[in-house]
């Protein structure tokens, strides 16, 4: 996939656009990406590298549950590392939300499982194992706000690595539970994050508040009781 | 859609390519969206109403056959017109691949007709037809390239239609055979406009010259014997 260091286009010009196919109504805290300060804190970001691999590799999650999943196979498509051929698409190569599930994969957990209780931080990073990437876990617990910052930070700027974060949708005004999604961006100027939502049916990608980011990252996992956290996904 | 000769000649090609993100090799008459030069021609383009709303809803068709179904998914979601609750996604609503085709699509094609032959245009236009959409089907044996190119910029200047065309590949250049897709912009200083091609294992979102797209939709379907052609929905 090209990339290119540093986004130059101006948006300024793309009219504000109404609310989405499904979407629900965004907190006031989160900024739509395609609303007209949405375009202008695109504009100013200079930490972009990621993302026009990412739009151009985004895709729904299948199912309420595969968050974590669609979001492992939007980096690894961006990353374009070795992917499998998929028997639909043969000859052509690509990840799929269901060609993931190696035999290895199938050890550490089942579609069965997915569905019924999704992937936690340190599923993921098992299944990210068992394929030709780097990927580094940070914990809340054990990373200060500064280290999340200058980590992904780096990784957006220089688009050699991919962030996913696991974040509590209330603790930042959404609608909603647990969620992994990739980020794509970082600004600046107004401490935001973009976040891409793999949940396309309910948010558009959004910008937000790098601490009100933290604090959902930093919210326990009911199921697991840890707390939640992020990866950096990069080539070997 | 294709033949198989045609597709032994794609399996050649990818074998002989360096991997890239699943990405063909693209001729030179083709700029990647997200090359500088792609980037610059963004920049420039006034004709980019329909962008956001379609790369925020784009998704890969979901087998070899299925370009129409996906590009006729892709602009019903970025138009939002009443979308179905998707029994795996409940309470959400989207359009899907699968859930598009209802008891009265059903009459018109099928799944199973669709992973042999794909769709034509005409069946695409009776498709929408289902649909609370206004869908204006023009041919390129009725319609002219200055008809194209107006009706088209129309669209993508103001936001209120998608256009999706039906192409043929080889005469842009690329490898395969027929093909439907969106189209997200259009820049005037290069003449060109912007494919979000649905097969998105094979293309990035390309810049394509109005005429050699033009040519591309004159081509003759070998199924139909029909001239291609495109089709602009919009909202009641």
């Amino acid at each position: 996939m090209r990339r290119i260091s540093q986004y130059i286009g101006c948006l300024l010009c793309v009219v504000a656009l109404p609310v989405l196919a499904g979407n629900l109504k965004l907190p006031k805290n989160l900024i739509a990406l395609d609303s007209k300060e949405g375009q202008e804190i695109f504009q100013q970001s200079t930490y972009k590298a990621d993302f026009w691999p990412l739009m151009e590799n985004i895709e729904t999650q299948q199912n309420l549950m595969y968050s974590g999943v669609a979001s492992m196979v939007v980096a690894l498509n961006a990353l374009n590392v070795d992917p499998p051929t998929e028997p639909a698409h043969a000859p052509y190569k690509m990840y799929t939300q269901n060609n993931i599930f190696t035999p290895a994969v199938l050890k550490i957990t089942t579609p069965t499982n997915v569905n019924k209780r999704g992937v936690n931080l340190t599923e993921l990073e098992k299944m990210l194992g068992d394929y030709p990437v780097k990927a580094l876990m940070y914990r809340t617990n054990d990373t200060s706000y500064k280290e999340f910052k200058e980590s992904a930070m780096h990784a957006l700027k220089t688009g050699k690595g991919y962030v996913i974060v696991n974040f509590d949708r209330r603790t930042m005004g959404e609608k909603g539970g647990g969620q992994f999604s990739p980020i794509a961006a970082y600004d600046a100027t107004t401490n935001r994050f973009l976040i891409v939502d793999v949940a396309r049916y309910m948010y558009p990608p959004v910008w937000v508040n790098g601490l009100d980011l933290w604090h959902a990252m930093k919210a326990v996992d009911t199921r697991t009781h840890e707390p939640r956290g992020f990866v950096i996904i990069s080539k070997l």
